[in-house]
């Protein structure tokens, strides 16, 4: 064990240990939620951190040995992450140990990634871990920075990226949606309003709406990067940059920029970029317009698969796993379910952020912990989600062509589509007679001599525009 | 017109208006919501003060001429408020013209109350409205008292009444699920786990189990009274009794509970009861508890009635109304839609009093005018939707026996229910050979030669103990 | 008492109602919420109909006489609805009777508006009311349409015209804290993160930066409104124009278009733009964003206001209404207080409106009712608080500059700004000293010789680049 | 690597795997949450297996050996879950692998114990691991039992056991509380409503009051129970006992209370219990009821300590970790905050239940999963949060009684107290004198000759009956 103190005292921290007695305060003082720092924060934090060393030290802030050790540092705990990310491994969490719903506003994230830095930077000189002489957790790593511009500057980043890939999902749903429109376009089926027979549609339209709405959310999260690009990286602590020279406030958004090739720019008002978060909540909650259309096609396409033998059946949905251990040959939609208690939670995290958002106080806003870790959850789970939703479901629905005929056929849908043919009271008459009768309005329609079924089937084809072989 | 003044300056009020200046400046000062103050609350305050009034005479603090003619004043008031609620005439709102959505912790509404029961009491006695020398809206009306213990405790009274016409509506809609749960006991249909064909079931006991659900929210219902009867009347404005005489403080409370035939109490520490509405959110929360259960219920419902030919169609429900302009006969579920809508709000209307009661500060809760409309609101909504429910849609639910029947014996779903009887391995081994050859389990566990479909029907009848005849 | 009937009976009618028999089985049908149909959705859903008129006639499927008694009687129902919506009359609500919270999609207030028009129409010709021989409320005026397409397009008029409002009301609130930024920027006090003092910051750049959290909501509903021009009419009951002619269908909406003079465009999916309503979510996911902002600010301006000599005290607020009956002279932030209340309205109408559009099934989706109604709700009730906040409560506030100086340099705030000049180690000993000997950072300082009180605030003006008289 | 089938086909299992191919493909088909099964709710599972167990062998269905091998390996689990749960080794975790998030219902995780307890017995036989010859994870470890039985009442067991735990914490929270009322039972304060100063407490009567509202926490906890206690163990798939004998169904019960020690009861209605879950709305609603409670008693510390200089500065919280990195002796209220962010993530929570447990279908809820899960989320970090708040800050705070002084004996608020004794125009005549000279109250009083401020002092120290030596 080593000694670290701070103003409060002293601490026993692990001999090999990367992290320092402000991280160790920090896993004492709250109580663990089983969950880890997203590593995409981490990721954006290093490369703040980059960002600032490089800016210090253009600055004269920071010696050219001292610049050399903590951006060599920087760059390994940089990989780290990464193979985090890339599921390879997760030693990074043995560093950074302190957990997402910290209080505090985010020193301890901020603090844990200084000494983290501190001490590879120790480890590559040689040093002693803890041996803070030569390079310094706060006076060096942490120059004219503080968590409240660090913090959610690193947030943007991680969010910027997860909105790409989770655009990208959204993307490869849709284009999963658009095979299906096409696959099934000469599948005709009763349309449903209030879950009623209402008038013949093709199952290919119904995805191609689908598509439609999803390729809505795509564009949505498309123009919503824009809206985080805006940081408020050199105004420490309030946003009035105090204890950042003008010099190091001017340049260090260029070389964020450059470090992480994303289109950031300095807030034109530092002090209301501190403080201020209804972007999050904005961008939140075009996320969560995704979720709601994504829990819409999922009911859908329950209800559709509902059966296989006693229930709607229009579809069949690949089966995913055995279904049930008392109840041979049952599959369930397992896959929808699961995407949609992701987007109910999205839902709830959207009322959580928004929660957070508007309880800021003053300069600041001390619930920005857990409004980015919730937001980054509400990215990362609903990306996975839509790509599992269309790679292990969507891709292998297939339709029960003729489910869907018996369906139509039966059903006084097809009434309204020959109102304009045989006019609205003759059709009116046909469908009371099929009722006193209790008869299909196929058949009715049949004795009415007006059109048999092969003509109604036909005469629907035309109407709905079909080619069909 | 006349004039009347207050600490920030004069007014002109219409000539016959009951409400003074104070009541004015809060509709000046606040947008419309175009809602009105629940008349139950209304009722209550009034309640309040007339208890306030007797236990001031009996102090001495009031004269018995004072107190003759406010009591009169006050108790015309209440049946003039008393017709609001049975919905003969709303010229209550001619008197109290505030807004529900008000700022200011009800201050607004209790004023308005104090002067249009000092106008009132002014009329009787032949005096000018508004000449408040005789009868004074703060010194006599509001005598020892303040908006902060008499909002609360108005609002208590006003949940309790509206509490038991809740529990009453549950009652009515559990009968009425208990009437179907009786009348379908010999409707066997397919029962659904996950929407895909499970084991069968009986319709009746699936409104059994909805029957169930209700009668827990009655008794929540119920039991909820209790937490409401604890009322800090007497702790004026922060609980400590400040400008409220010991022998006033005493007695009031049970006064009220004589004049409301309610059994309240006074809260053992006011000034907790004045700050703390967590009693609210744990009330509001069993009524939403309610509302999920008939969410679920009618998208049952729904479910089981959608087609009536095109969908699964086990039940149909009364027509309400034309459902479409261009479909003939289509008949919408529009009763179950309206209580999905309700239960929604209600949901939601949970979300806003949580965060209304969890925004308090310090010695009082600036927002309960909002919280007190939100809560009202949800119960009356509540009340009206499930009686309407109950008598516009369940009470006319028929079973379509036909369809139950084909749903059932054409799916897998009975082969659960064979398994103890053939074996989990033969059972599989036909539900198999039903789906290679496309053809029905019904069909497949005939050609296997070891039950036909009567023998089956027969069979499940027997194992789901019906007596059919 | 006249007698109408449809698919279900007959009813009895007034004499002299504009409404029809389907208007009053959806009165009786729903139970009442006490509330209107929101003026503006009547006002689009007449324009929806004058539209379709027109293009009926264009297309020769209305002759010449019924086009022009029934777009005479919508121009006078417009300007009945203009005269509610100016306060001046609220005779419309005599003849559009229907509940906002109605089940069925829309259909009842579709056959309410159709009714009203078709009545209105008999009126003009001098023909009895219900007499719908000549001017059929369903046959004429629903005519080529549904109430699919024609109610979501008429929300989407009423939502661009309130979002232009409330957009003005942004503004108004922008401009106004602007004002007080220019007013205030001589103001030095403490700038506070996590409610801890922390460094100095002037009153001027709190208000700037609000004033620019308040611009950025009025450059998210500018560039709402676009999301809001893509409509469905012409698409009928789910999309596929069954019913309406493609000569219909294609020119509706440029008349509609050239009528509200709005830029509205045909949907490119119509069977998509019927079914799917995450637009919604996405709108009101950016006006709650606003509501998030109002409610810090609120919450900010509470807090300084505190007091006024027990609390904080930096603020005074404009009075608005005397704030207790029992406390003389006490002052309330009442305005702050309804702001708050209505934006937490807000942000539960996001749950409501989030919760029904994911509950959409298939080809509609039949809460669309009350996801209007609570949609408009909070656009009207958040532009109403903005206004009033920015001329009863913003307008009117004044700084107490000798509080903000006080509270300033009392507190150790001022260390970190004085970092750069006599370093952090100097800095934090004086700090500890002044901790130790219980006095003032200022004293602690002067008594150090570094600095005294005086040479402290000029230098504080000079960091805060002020220039003070 | 082993290989396991199922109906689906085959999949490698890694030789030393306790989990088998249902647990396997579960991981495959769901996106990782990175969090965990809750450990009460596995402990849980495992209670129900043992019970339906030693029920199978009573009722002769399992052979004796069969049943001792099967109840060791369960023991032995049971074990090593009580290790996880004391925080002593994560080992089950290797076992347990499905994730909390899983679609389907819980069967993934009913698969993953029936698997994982089969070989775990079969380690104890000395068999190969998935050699399912001799103990079979369906037929022997499932037996009589389905997922939709077994998953409810594990969760039931650990709600109850998360439950007591609760409301020890909130016994700790209020006792904490109770003795800060009696240290401050002296500190006469301002009492504050809507932020404004208002008449004059002790600072014990505030923590008085906290104590109250937590007691009704901890008292409502005590109730909720109760609530918990009925289980479906016996219904299996859907409520009708299909697949388990009528002695199994008879007795199984009794054996869970037996194992558990909880006064569990077989439901009444195995239907309504299986697809019902509105008790879980009821009591998380309790729960978010105290988590709002939580939030308001936090804000006023944060309010009350803010400063330390420049604010309220009326308690001083105990310093928990370093504030800030560039302002030196910042102290902030972390743990406050950290309580308020695990409170709002309760109330979130709230709606995520709500709109799970209403979107329930017929005979099942296949949301249970995530439902389960955020229950047993919201209880453990509340539970951990109380405790945390309690012994990190609660008992740690102290009064600025000369704060607490100042501010009130500067502020009106001592004038209301004064009305009774010199009545309301004399007191709203010296409170104006006051206003216009600019002058403190008791200044103004003190001119007035009626009081100084030392007999004022006493003054209230009398009226609020406190003994101050």
């Amino acid at each position: 064990m080593r000694i670290e103190s701070d103003s409060l005292g002293k601490l026993e921290i692990p001999d090999e240990a990367y992290y320092g007695i402000h991280s160790l305060r920090s896993v004492n003082n709250f109580p663990s939620s089983g969950e880890k720092i997203h590593p995409y924060l981490i990721k954006g934090f290093l490369q703040v951190k980059l960002a600032a060393a490089e800016t210090n030290y253009n600055c004269s802030l920071l010696s050219n040995e001292k610049y050399e050790v903590i951006s060599k540092a920087i760059k390994e705990l940089i990989t780290e992450t990464e193979s985090c990310i890339e599921g390879i491994s997760n030693s990074i969490y043995e560093k950074i140990i302190v957990d997402p719903l910290q209080g505090g506003a985010g020193t301890s994230l901020n603090m844990n990634i200084n000494e983290v830095i501190a001490n590879t930077a120790l480890k590559i000189l040689g040093k002693e871990l803890g041996d803070y002489k030569s390079i310094h957790p706060i006076d060096d790593v942490n120059l004219s920075q503080s968590t409240n511009d660090t913090f959610p500057t690193a947030l943007k980043i991680a969010l910027i990226n997860m909105l790409r890939e989770l655009q990208d999902s959204f993307a490869l749903l849709q284009n999963s949606l658009q095979r299906k429109e096409n696959e099934f376009k000469n599948v005709i089926k009763i349309g449903r309003t209030q879950l009623q027979d209402a008038v013949p549609i093709t199952l290919g339209q119904e995805f191609g709406a689908y598509a439609q709405a999803i390729a809505r959310d795509r564009w949505r999260l498309y123009n919503a990067e824009e809206r985080l690009r805006s940081v408020n990286l050199g105004g420490t602590a309030i946003g009035n940059s105090v204890a950042a020279p003008k010099e190091y406030v001017l340049n260090v958004n260029n070389i964020l920029r450059k470090i992480t090739k994303l289109p950031l720019a300095k807030s034109e008002d530092l002090i209301d970029a501190t403080q201020n978060h209804d972007v999050l909540v904005e961008v939140h909650g075009i996320v969560k317009a995704g979720a709601t259309s994504v829990i819409k096609i999922c009911n859908d396409l329950r209800f559709m698969s509902s059966g296989p033998q006693g229930g709607i059946g229009e579809i069949n949905l690949p089966p995913m796993q055995a279904g049930s251990s008392i109840m041979p040959g049952k599959v369930n939609p397992v896959i929808l379910e699961n995407s949609i208690q992701i987007c109910e939670l999205v839902k709830s995290n959207d009322v959580l952020i928004s929660n957070l958002v508007s309880s800021g106080n003053l300069e600041l806003n001390a619930f920005l912990p857990l409004i980015a870790h919730t937001m980054l959850k509400s990215f990362s789970l609903l990306r996975d989600s839509n790509i599992n939703l269309a790679e292990k479901c969507i891709n292998g629905i297939t339709a029960n062509v003729e489910k869907c005929k018996n369906n139509l056929i039966n059903s006084t849908a097809i009434a309204a589509f020959l109102i304009p043919t045989f006019g609205y009271e003759t059709i009116q008459r046909i469908v009371k007679n099929a009722e006193e009768e209790n008869i299909n309005f196929i058949t009715a329609l049949s004795k009415s001599k007006l059109m048999n079924e092969d003509e109604v089937y036909n005469f629907l084809i035309r109407e709905l525009g079909l080619k069909i072989e």
